[in-house]
């Protein structure tokens, strides 16, 4: 499947650690041109290597490899002077500060889908994560004809949240479920690097620790899992007890998760649902979207941040060491692995509008 | 309170690393004098800072500081020829497959402290956390009347059970206990140094796995919580799920742990039964007992092992992020650090072993 | 340029990290068949994958990624079985103490490209880097005729030794050379994972000190910079005064280096001279050649490991902070990054075994 | 020796990470008492435990174990309006850019020791490293003099140069020294925590680049190595190459060294040299002075940082793999470890500042 023309996108807020990894999984991507580069007015009018270049030469770029060469030249624009002409569509990944009045800047003329957590809570838009509420998009509709919006926002979830919901789906749906107790060890880019987590903090040491996560992950997850009703995202009200701790890995969520599901289920029957999950999702074929959604490892000591968090480009969520918990009702356990800055981020967020592209919602 | 005279000891297993922790401890006590250095066969003979010397000259020194100078010099022997004429007291810092035979060979003579898992098990003799369950010493007796020994053997925990219960322990008694999830994100100096873990596998990594953990953070901590009654421990019957993990810290482990206790209890009374706890423990005064069991930090991101591992040279557990859990009955939260070679390993077991001598158990 | 039929190789040590790497590097390689994968007795009968798999399940794969498709479930054979009708070449990855027996009963009936430093210091080896001294190789008809062998043995060198002369032989044949200093900060996979160095060593900390390397930087440097006078290889012999240290880095050597050269050069020229190396060696098109023997960069804090190491995957030394060096005559300093596990082992040894082809030396 | 009245002194930059290490020196300290705590506008008016708080209850606090008892309370004031009344001595560990508007503002009055860069390059300023060139001291008559000072200021240098002049000092006496090349691992707390190296950065990397650095260990170890005549200082007119790099290591800067030496000298002399270095001082009895100003180490694989940057607190400076150069005339090489934020920062101020209190200067 191929489309032409390729769909015109803006990067906004593309100096920054998130912006960078749109341009890096775009750079790559068959069915966007990345026809303008946003920012800050700091940035405003500057080649785009020029932008993340420090008076002493440094280049502030956080990604493997280098800067892509289709990039590095590009002027970038001041994001509140962005001309949205012959732009389909904005990935939006300007710090949650910002990005409010910045999307609700261009939400009006064209889609938005972002990484940013200014609208995730309305209740007119759709918090996505590919595979698993996809369907929730159906609301979009609403969100513009009550706004009066031509475009519309699309924020993807928080990067904790969306490994968590990954594997919960399936599990919902097969076997209901009735609260979730997760520990998080979040790794240090989904802090950013500006300033991020000092490396005084994070060597030897945890930080138990990340403000306003574990409320978001409660309410997101909630948004995520519940179900469409008409033009209504009814969300799943169960309890969502987070723990979200930061270590010192560069990439990759490690998730210890036990749930009470809505009724008995042994291993294999878990097992297999996992597995199962989004074949359908998978079968469109849209560029981001990897081989398996969830990958279920059977070795005794994996998943591993370091070995398995670029299965599928960061796109597939790994688990293991599948258990019963004996503590909650039809207790079942495990251990996942999410690449937050990928699935988790802007990879994401890109899987995301590749769906709305296919769907014609863009 | 002074000990004239001194109870002599000999430490068995002295070239490892829970050896020599050992030696660190008790260099500083003023009740012990150490009269025997022994390993195995291959150390024999050898003044103990050539034991630990490769052929190369790199000493094998795993403890901060230097080899204590009283110790340097003394010549090490062969564990199994151990002479325990004037030997008080063991101290078995034995690997566990060896542990059994040379802890059955002292015991009937002289009384073992062990940080091995040899003997933990058995129903006539108790798992000792200072503070804790000292009163599990009164099975001893039994233990030496069925065994036909003059000597006893007490072993203390694996050093996740250690932090695990002395947070549990004046919640099971103050409002009850019904259920445990506890996530564990454990030091390196856990699993020793020859080979221990691998540099290649801890740097940007987390070990979701670590053998035979789970299993024995749920049997020791039932039986450290259970009761004494008469000359039997009985467990405390209730659900322990762990998930133990190995993360890229060199001490300290942490634990973030869901409990569900036996009636609704409100925050407050939480913290206030946590700080009280054990203050009669530490009235008795015993050399290495802190001044406070469980110190309960307000601080937002705290407990962090690099910071508050070493308050009161490792022996107070310190307990932070004391919050409500939403998914368990009567749910509490919380996330603590437990130095895992302080109060984990010797100078817990130098800690049981006063406890039996100010006791006359010794 | 393309081969018809491919290279027959077995690849020995296959199971060890350093074999490991020869699989992944072969898997993708067009001119190399591997058809025998050989380890110690101990391996002997299994299926690949089974081999380095412990009995609790834990699979000891050291490289990026999962064990390649093709080799899981190849059976392993024992090295001193080894059949060695139809193979046309041998990758030894074997240790250095079991190296040379092998490869002595290799070498009389096929060529033998090794990682091994068994037979690098005798006067017939040549000890060759792709693109610095390939010319060497002229040296292995007399080792045949003397030895009495149909096959031959190469090895490379110590990864340490290829970083630092990557970067001198262009200096060296362009200004003359005198004498060098360097200090070398390694990565923790030079020393394999058997035990490798325990993480309880490397984190937080520098080891200062690696056995006997420093006297391999001096001998194989001079050996390698050496030139080709009829059948013998005369070293250059300077000074190379090496430091060599650990860090906590999973791969890529840095290199911090100070050389005199044979006549003043301004350090535009010293870049050119650079920049300019090994082109004709590139233009041979061999399938693990890089596009660029060697990068300069003028990034003020470059090169870094985590950043530069997979530059053409790991085959190109980066150089950068090319400065004056004071104290020298003629004193010229930079800082190189080599990939260890890749130009500097595994995958430099097949670029060996591209050029022996090439040349119809095997 | 025991002073009665202690030095009343004041902490300007109190709340940076140099600040925050003075107080814990000076909290142990028998000669000084805090009197003020000062820093920037921010912080005045707010006990000294709140202006490290963050809004959201963090507690910057970089240094091992809790803020002192006794300043937590004390009010900060605004360092512009330090009354210096009942103020006999001013440490500053104000950051540059600000150091030497305050300097110059309370040099006039008090003598100020100063961990900044702000006065290190001026002609009458000694820069001074305790038991190394503690009688440049003499200087500070001609500096009061002509600039109509009551007080004065006197800098610490750079902490790596600190290292490096500690054993190039007595070789130099001792051999005479012609030039030499140092490679430097700096540790993480040598860049701060404001925002420091970010972890992303640090980890399984190396930052093979300190702006300025390099050229600041050049000037200041050629004015500490040289000599007091009449009240000039005459710097070492030596060449001095420093290629300076940042490592993963929280505290300890280790330093590969090699020195051209004025005469050949074989190894034992140069031990010897060293180890007699600074006795003298060391008699003194000033609280600070470690017993060892260097302590030679024939351990083959130390020091290390995490086993030896805390001998005697930081303040002895731990040479080890003493062997000759074989590039440089007379060469001769070591690995060295100081502690840079003790002897390397406030303690070394200190330790300068005991100095001058013992000659009267204060």
């Amino acid at each position: 499947m191929s489309r032409n023309p390729r769909c015109r996108v803006a990067v906004v807020g593309a100096t920054g650690v998130a912006g960078q990894q749109f341009l890096v999984s775009l750079d790559r991507n068959p069915w966007f041109e990345v026809v303008a580069l946003a920012a800050s007015e700091r940035s405003a009018g500057k080649p785009y290597i020029d932008a993340i270049t420090s008076p002493g030469g440094h280049v502030g770029w956080a990604c493997e490899g280098e800067v892509p060469k289709a990039f590095a030249q590009v002027p970038v624009v001041d994001a509140v002077d962005l001309n949205l002409d012959g732009v389909d569509l904005v990935f939006s990944a300007v710090e949650s500060d910002a990005a409010r009045a910045l999307e609700e800047k261009f939400a009006p003329r064209v889609p938005v889908v972002s990484t940013s957590s200014a609208f995730r809570y309305e209740d007119d838009v759709p918090v996505i994560v590919p595979g698993v509420n996809h369907d929730h998009a159906g609301i979009i509709k609403r969100q513009q004809k009550e706004r009066g919006w031509k475009g519309f926002v699309t924020p993807i979830p928080n990067c904790t949240t969306t490994g968590l919901v990954v594997a919960l789906a399936p599990l919902a749906r097969t076997f209901g479920l009735r609260g979730v107790i997760v520990t998080s060890m979040q790794a240090l880019s989904g802090a950013g690097r500006s300033p991020g987590v000092s490396a005084m903090d994070a060597l030897d040491n945890i930080i138990p620790y990340i403000p306003k996560e574990e409320e978001k992950v409660q309410i997101e997850a909630s948004k995520i899992l519940g179900r469409l009703e008409g033009d209504q995202i009814v969300p799943l009200d169960i309890p969502v007890s987070a723990t979200c701790t930061r270590v010192n890995v560069r990439d990759g969520h490690t998730l210890c998760v036990s749930a009470s599901l809505g009724r008995p289920a042994d291993l294999d029957e878990v097992k297999e649902a996992l597995r199962n999950f989004g074949l359908q999702f998978v079968d469109l074929g849209l560029p981001s979207t990897p081989p398996e959604i969830i990958r279920v490892t059977e070795q005794p000591d994996r998943p591993q941040p370091r070995i398995d968090r670029l299965v599928n480009d960061g796109m597939t969520t790994v688990v293991g060491r599948i258990r019963a918990d004996s503590v909650l009702e039809n207790g079942v356990k495990w251990i996942l692995l999410s690449h937050n800055t990928k699935l988790g981020a802007a990879k994401g967020a890109i899987s995301v509008a590749e769906y709305l592209l296919h769907t014609g919602l863009v």
